[in-house]
């Protein structure tokens, strides 16, 4: 039967990469890379550089794949990112069939960890569904942004008993749950913790916010919304200009 | 200066390490072990294996301190654990103070992440501010128990564009905040999954549970809760008087 490893490489330093990812890694033939174009170009080289630096040998060989074109501002977004999950699974199924052997051994190497926004598992078990090809799964977990952006302010994400919320750019702006304390903000392309520091009649909110965490442009700043949003917003945005792309993340906890 | 490493070093199996954490292991001369009693005997075993295996030479060494006693059963949650914190901080200074040289380096090693119902960094905050020692702070993510579920699953924690939130026993008994669809629930001394499956008008949820993860003992059920609620409270009982002590957590989701 063939094998497909879905591995988590965490979320910026190769050195996040665990003992288990590295012995998952020494049994692959193929490793299948999805191209996303030039913003992404530091993120491929990545995935080469770790594994050339963590394979025994070179019996091993990379496969890209064009990434099918997404519609990015859809008025169904869930439709959208289904009908784009579609095109996916299709290309995955004839990856998986058409270069592995029966027996043979793939992996998708996922930034950060495959199960928190990352459509690899729900693509394969699409592919699964489908019955393109017979295949068996095993998930290899990895360190999330969540996780470096805490190291990275040396912090606790949750106040003692708090629970954590984690959301992204789009449903912040939608307004949190009545009762979330701390929440965590990820694939925000517009600083959407400005949302809360305009509503929310006088609740008072701190940031700690990080960009490109785990990396050698590793950014962290912390305080409350409304003294750090500016610097922010000006820091994100030069840095960004700089290097042609963003990734960020940060933890809203409201203030006691 | 002195040097204190909090090192996550995974949430069961040893090859959940990063190479980030074996590096940082690699440079501590003191690693600070808290003594939790017969039932732990097993994880304390474990981080001296992982010591063991992935230090190079032996230039290194344990510092045991008992765990200072708690009220398991308090009236006021949030007073009793600060409490504790306070008895553990003075503790960790001491340590830090008399069994750190004045260029030494110490670590901590935390079960899964240190960001994630973790009590070291705060405690180390506090002897920071008490002035008791000075010392640099550094934190290595690890693995948490909470990616390790959704490996084991093979699954992703949120539907598309969904948050999730992480909580705890305590608090999911007292009720989810309107609109939470994916919760993970830790720290659950009493399958408090229950609650869910007798309230909430009607509302059907699945759960996906684990416990032992990453270990030999690994246990995975998953289903509606309806269903597979007693078997889950069969299994954990068994596995809690074979062992002498338990670990699991697991994901609920609102069925659509
Ligand atoms: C599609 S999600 C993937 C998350 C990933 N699976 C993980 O476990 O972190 C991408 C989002 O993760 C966050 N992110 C990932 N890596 C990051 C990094 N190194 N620094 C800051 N944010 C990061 C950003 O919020 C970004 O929009
Ligand atoms: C004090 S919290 C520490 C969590 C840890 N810092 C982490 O990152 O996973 C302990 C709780 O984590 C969960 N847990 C930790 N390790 C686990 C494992 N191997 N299997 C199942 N649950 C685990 C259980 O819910 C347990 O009550």
């Amino acid at each position: 039967m063939r094998e497909v490893f879905v591995i988590g490489i965490g979320a910026g330093d190769p050195d996040h990469l665990t003992v288990q990812a590295i012995k998952a890694m020494n049994l692959v033939d193929v490793f299948f890379v999805l191209d996303k174009g030039a913003a992404k170009d530091e993120l491929v080289q990545l995935r080469r550089q770790i594994c050339a630096e963590h394979i025994v040998g070179d019996d091993y060989r990379f496969v890209e794949a064009p990434d099918p074109a997404r519609d990015r501002t859809p008025d169904d977004y869930r439709g959208a990112v289904l009908d784009w999950h579609e095109l996916r699974a299709s290309l995955y199924g004839q990856m998986i069939r058409d270069e592995l052997g029966e027996d043979g051994c793939g992996a998708f190497l996922v930034w950060g960890d495959p199960s928190l926004y990352d459509s690899t598992l729900r693509i394969l078990d699409m592919v699964a569904t489908s019955g393109a090809v017979a295949f068996e799964c095993t998930v290899v977990p990895g360190i999330t942004s969540v996780q470096a952006l805490a190291a990275g302010h040396a912090m606790v994400l949750n106040r003692i008993g708090e629970p954590i919320h984690i959301t992204t750019g789009r449903r912040l702006r939608a307004g949190l749950p009545d009762g979330v304390e701390n929440a965590v903000v990820m694939l925000d392309a517009e600083c959407s913790f400005e949302s809360v520091a305009e509503g929310d009649a006088g609740d008072a909110w701190d940031i700690y916010w990080g960009a490109y965490l785990g990396t050698a442009d590793e950014t962290l700043i912390a305080g409350p919304v409304r003294e750090v949003q500016g610097e922010i917003e000006r820091v994100r945005g030069e840095m960004r200009e700089r290097k042609g792309w963003i990734m960020d993340t940060y933890l809203l906890r409201r203030e006691r």
